[in-house]
């Protein structure tokens, strides 16, 4: 058994936000002449196409923001959708700024904080992650991003990154994130690794089933609430 | 005039702590037979010409931290204290990360935050700057250092890195700071500018007396109660 972390690094779309039920909502709100859950699941795909080609060095760094519109432009084109000014397709793209929580994720973060230092490890760019904290009311100690490391996850250079920021060594650092792939590159690097379940990640007509335990994930937790229990903090409302 | 700006970038050594009464109260609790104040003076005085050998590529990028040890051993060595153990420097060292704000700053800051993005652009590097903000309780939107840039303080990348972050321009982002070569560096950049008194920042011994109000400046402001009701936030009190 590793002794406790000292870091908690989040990753964030999926892990703290619900990406897919707020762009569903948006797109609902501007009556765009789409299917909510197909746009918001085929905005989401282009996004690892995109990050590759920055990591293999075909585009130079790019903020996620930027290659969020470059992959706007390519679905609002697929779904046929040409009432949107520029003006609004720039408001749309800003939809990732303001990703709700999932409903336990505030309180969760708040819990966790209490004893961690907790801090973002997202590929989103820095403007991004700041904005959707100030406007949910995530209380990070630290917004950490692919941005401050010129490198997109799951090079090394991100989660090497973040205990290099504490002085620390990478066992003292714990990954939190909802996404295995993230999980297994951070463990390789030697950091502590927790596996959040959500779900609904992909919507409810795309359930995630790759639920089971791994052997490179230290926690496996339905929630933050259930990390927060499973790392000994206690619940008030058990006293 | 200039329209309000969009975000508030805060020096942070002098401005929203208090270096020198915080390393001053370490160094006469742990008993060293120094004149506190003039311990504090020298450690902070080896800062300047420390930056300037890494700006100067003398130096390699070398992180605050590291910077206040390399001064620290040899203002040890100047004051001929030779009873630290190594954990003992280390620690000391770290008071930099546990350094006091100014009375009224918390409060100013909530103020502030309430009305704009507020954001660190300091010197210290991002573990220094997020343990503070943990340990002192300052609630910031968004830590930025130059260690985020690469580049220290007043070079330009700094300044304007904080606006790239943001998509804004230079003058959409304001410097807070108790310095006036920084908030002239930060307007040669196009940025606004806010100077705060802070008279007591190198202790009551020595006392700021560059306190005019100068050309570079928008603002001119006491502290950062007074900083906020320059920038028409109202207060409850009042009402």
């Amino acid at each position: 058994m590793n002794k406790a972390p000292k870091v908690l690094a989040f990753d964030v779309f999926g892990t703290v936000v619900d990406w897919h039920g707020s762009i569903a909502a948006e797109v609902t709100r501007l009556g765009l002449p789409v299917d909510p859950d197909a746009f918001a699941t085929a905005w989401r795909q282009g996004y690892r196409p995109a990050m590759a080609r920055v990591r293999s060095g075909e585009l130079p760094w790019t903020k996620i923001d930027d290659l969020h519109h470059m992959i706007l432009i390519d679905v609002l084109k697929a779904f046929k959708v040409h009432s949107l000014s520029e003006n609004q397709i720039q408001h749309l793209n800003l939809v990732w700024h303001r990703l709700n929580p999932w409903p336990e994720a505030v309180e969760g973060l708040h819990k966790l904080k209490s004893q961690f230092t907790i801090v973002t490890l997202s590929n989103g760019n820095m403007g991004l992650l700041a904005d959707m904290a100030k406007n949910a009311g995530l209380p990070w100690d630290l917004i950490l991003s692919a941005e401050v490391f010129r490198h997109y996850k799951p090079d090394p250079e991100t989660y090497l990154g973040v205990a290099d920021i504490f002085n620390l060594t990478a066992v003292e650092v714990m990954l939190v994130a909802a996404h295995k792939d993230d999980l297994e590159a951070a463990h390789a690097c030697g950091l502590q690794t927790a596996f959040i379940e959500r779900p609904l990640e992909f919507g409810k007509n795309h359930l995630r089933n790759d639920l089971h335990v791994e052997q490179f994930t230290n926690y496996h937790a339905k929630d933050f609430l259930d990390l927060a229990r499973q790392l000994g903090i206690s619940d008030p409302d058990q006293h």
